[in-house]
């Protein structure tokens, strides 16, 4: 509950302020200008830009300029396979103030009680109730993607009735099924309907959409979209009214084409979003600052930039009291050197200072609830398991190529048959198999990769959008055999087999995240990585990062999901072999 | 509840849609921009912009411009003098969907009970559920205004938290008491903390404000301000988080000083009002249309004014589906000739054609409960009543001139004096009386004014700012006695006595409001004033406008009430004799 009395008092300079900040210019994102002037600050908000605050704190700024906390309008938490906690050191110490965070990713395994977990998470991360990153959690829309896989849970239009009138969820998450959409399909209206009732945000995502079918989609509710492939797409998506999320992540780079449709008149409705962010990533590039910078290199002005990662998002999702440095609005404030380089020196949240040079300064509590461990569950399965029945010489191919690792290409390639089966020996290719992993069912989808380039060994993951079964590609069925085996002990993560033996990763976190510090977690999977590159793989194709991608049987154009083969165009399973 | 399966079934073309308008450009507040294509409706939302729609009705636009219906952010509707109903219908014929209704004078009047009638007034002209205006119901924060008057309601804080909470309300009212804001006084400080805990917008009005003080202001949470002198306050206001409502009322003229401090960044924060708008000049020279012809010819974009006067409000207030025409929105639609003079050609509400060339095309519903009427309780008066008990001969008068009607100077006169009363004769002073109205507690303020220039009788009215007591004025103790046994009568609104006789206009409702529709109360009002004209007033000066005024103890300078004279910079009643 706020304290306004409090806070007219120190505005008023009857009593301390409990902090002020000095020595800096502010960014005003009203106004697009910057004022050298203290910041003062009681009861977890500004109180006043001036001077002549008395504070119980003094920050000294360094000349730097502050501007509001960073908003990331749209991330899975998950990608960054960091636990909540080490995610919220890195975001914060890039000045990261506010996430609105689908949890598509552990939902899909562990249901809501995943989104759960992820909300107690955060909040155990606070400090007498001021919590160093504010999370908006959104329930996924989508649970499972597709009607061609297993996911760990459903959560269908009656639950989603139920669900969504939580308060812990905030909106409705990224609609990525917009064909059952615009088909109207009983099962999403039951969804956008109950958004749409209870007054709360739907994401979109919507690659490519226009038109008739752009305007159903809106009717739907969704008002956000972060699929934007061209600037007249974005434009036209602008033009009937939806908040065009500009994206930097890890695995896309369209920023500058988003960026070219933005202008004086409509940056308005442009915010700002990483979606998927490794681990990484986050360490070396960073997370809004990086974007930040890219925005401004891409020619968008920086009080523009600026704008669209604050005061743009509050206003996209209605969160009262964020997104500018104003008498009255939380102290979220992230002290940057300049608005071209944008090198975060110190964030506050609430008034807090949370992040400084580069580090958090809370502690990531470790919170390990059952709900979350030992959520990979395969039957034992054997060499023999992996075997493809081929008669004909032919199958279907995943071709990848280092041009393009997220979209597939379908190739008909052959291969020898031996007693029955399919023989690689020569032909170059790699198996793939996507083993179920949430109820031990036993169910293995099998094909082939060509372009991959592995040799020796497997390798495999459980991270795998957006059921996240157990990826595991290979030359040899048993030593596919053998990585299932080691993820199933380490209750998931990244696994390895060659010559030389056996390596693991784990992420023991729904087998998305893991529970280790960032440092640990980014010199680990990296290790992995490499060990897994030097086995072969093609130049420019990242490991274990493009299996993450083969089974997501929403982007183009041939996926496996422990269903089998599903050519995405055609939207249905078509057999492995070909005659 | 929104039917969203039939709104995308027609956005996709598989169903006829409720109604097409053809022959439009529509004006695009996301990207400033305008094209030409048809509007696709359906269950009272827009469903698709393009062509190819058929639908059960089609509607001509005949060339003209199709733009969000215009949204007033702040009015007083008992300003107009017109019952809600032909209120309604005045505003909709120039193009209005939504107003935020500040019910301030009936509640000083009436009570909660007051805010009820308007709300259920507005309520009764829906047809099939769907209102032609959308009124966003304000629970005054100032009532009584101040603590020198008598109003017929008190609402304190304990109220405010109770009342606030109430569906019926959407937001907490101007708070003009911005001293007690800045004094962080309890009652205020309750009324703001309940705003706050609820979510609920609380409208500002903060004159002149700067520094500390409007921090402070806006630590008590005020979200916008109407009262904005100069471009530079404006300026401040916007970089400060406020909205700065560009007003264009009956009795203000600063539009221009405002539009000054808009620019193409800051220009989202600027939203439209009118908060006082009279019969006579909604009749004449429109309502929002008026004011968007004026910021424009004031030098203002178009496409920047009209944003202002619909996405902006929307977003300010928080109004979903709101303030645009694009796919989802409300079909909430104002056709005009173009964006320079704003002519309404035709309006529709939720898809359904409420207005058409100046003319509501709905029925103004009789709606008079017992509650609004016979308001007006006085003691029977005679002429020693308003007998002013003198000895020195020296009077501090109200002052007022065709340069200032509505702030007054203090000024002290020489009166003769006869039998211990003042006598005015050949003074050129008139007498003025402010008669409690509410109570019937006789209890009468007395004082004279200067440069008026009335002779040969009184005339007075229940309307005065902002307890809406009884204001007489006139040269014969008799006649003004007359006056308020008139005002008993009709129970309240306008009267004239003179040699010719008597006359008076009625303001039924609450002693506010004229229940007879526009044309009537315009010729009424009209022709009563300029008998009143007639009877000697100083050119320049409107005779019951300034009336009106002179008892609204927060405007300096010196200000009669039925307490006596309120010195308003020093904030306390003064004597009206001086030694």
């Amino acid at each position: 509950m706020a304290d306004l009395k409090k806070r007219i008092d120190c505005a008023m300079k009857r009593k301390k302020c409990d902090l002020v900040i000095k020595n800096v210019s502010v960014f005003n994102v009203f106004t697009g200008k910057t004022e050298a002037c203290d910041i003062a600050v009681a009861d977890g908000a500004v109180v006043g830009l001036g001077s002549g605050y008395e504070g119980a704190r003094v920050y000294d700024g360094q000349g730097s300029v502050a501007i509001p906390g960073l908003m990331d309008a749209h991330i899975h938490v998950e990608s960054s396979t960091l636990s909540p906690e080490a995610f919220a050191q890195i975001v914060c110490a890039h000045g990261a103030t506010a996430i609105v965070a689908d949890p598509h990713e552990i939902v899909n395994v562990c249901g809501v009680q995943g989104a759960e977990y992820m909300k107690e998470s955060f909040h155990r991360l606070s400090v007498n109730g001021t919590s160093p990153l504010d999370v908006y959690l959104q329930l996924p829309s989508c649970v499972p993607a597709t009607p061609f896989e297993t996911s760990g849970a459903v959560i269908g239009g009656r639950e989603t009735e139920r669900e969504l009138a939580r308060d812990i969820f905030f909106g409705l998450g990224e609609v990525m099924s917009y064909p059952s959409v615009l088909g109207a399909e009983e099962d999403m209206l039951r969804k956008l309907q109950a958004a749409d009732e209870l007054g709360k945000v739907a994401d979109g995502h919507a690659p490519g959409l226009s038109g008739d079918g752009l305007n159903a989609y809106l009717c739907g509710g969704m008002r956000t979209d972060h699929e934007n492939l061209t600037p007249e797409e974005c434009r036209e998506k602008v033009a009937r009214g939806m908040y065009v999320q500009v994206r930097c992540g890890s695995s896309t780079n369209n920023l500058a084409d988003v960026a070219k449709a933005c202008d004086g008149f409509n940056f308005r409705r442009f915010i700002t979003c990483t979606d998927d962010k490794n681990a990484r990533d986050l360490s070396q590039r960073g997370h809004l600052d990086d974007l930040l910078r890219r925005l401004v290199a891409a020619g968008v002005p920086s009080e523009r930039a600026v704008v669209m990662a604050t005061l743009n998002v509050a206003e996209c999702y209605r969160l009262k009291g964020k997104g500018a440095i104003a008498p009255g609005y939380c102290a979220d404030i992230a002290l940057v050197n300049d608005l071209k380089d944008f090198r975060v020196k110190a964030t506050f949240k609430s008034g807090e200072l949370t992040a400084e040079n580069g580090r958090a300064l809370f502690e990531g509590k470790r919170y390990l609830p059952d709900s979350v461990l030992g959520t990979v569950h395969v039957k034992d399965l054997s060499a023999k398991d992996f075997a493809i029945p081929c008669k004909s010489g032919k199958l279907r191919a995943l071709g990848v190529s280092p041009q393009s690792t997220i979209v597939t290409h379908e190739e008909i390639v052959s291969v020898g048959v031996k007693n029955g089966f399919a023989d690689l020996t020569g032909t170059g290719l790699c198996k793939l198999a996507v083993v179920e992993r949430h109820f031990a069912s036993g169910r293995i989808g099998l094909g082939v990769v060509k372009g991959y380039g592995f040799k020796g060994g497997a390798i495999g993951i459980s991270v795998a959008h957006d059921a996240h079964n157990l990826v595991v590609l290979g030359d040899s069925d048993e030593a596919m055999a053998r990585v299932v085996a080691l993820l199933k002990k380490t209750g998931g993560g990244m696994a390895l087999v060659s010559a030389e033996g056996e390596e693991t990763f784990p992420f023991d976190i729904a087998g998305l995240m893991s529970s280790a510090p960032l440092e640990e977690v980014v010199k680990g999977a990296g290790d992995i990585t490499v060990h897994a590159q030097q086995m072969g793989v093609t130049e420019g194709i990242e490991s274990f990062m493009t299996l993450v991608f083969l089974s997501l049987a929403v982007i183009p154009n041939l996926r496996l999901t422990d269903h089998g083969l599903v050519d995405v165009n055609r939207f249905e399973i078509v057999p492995l072999e070909v005659n």
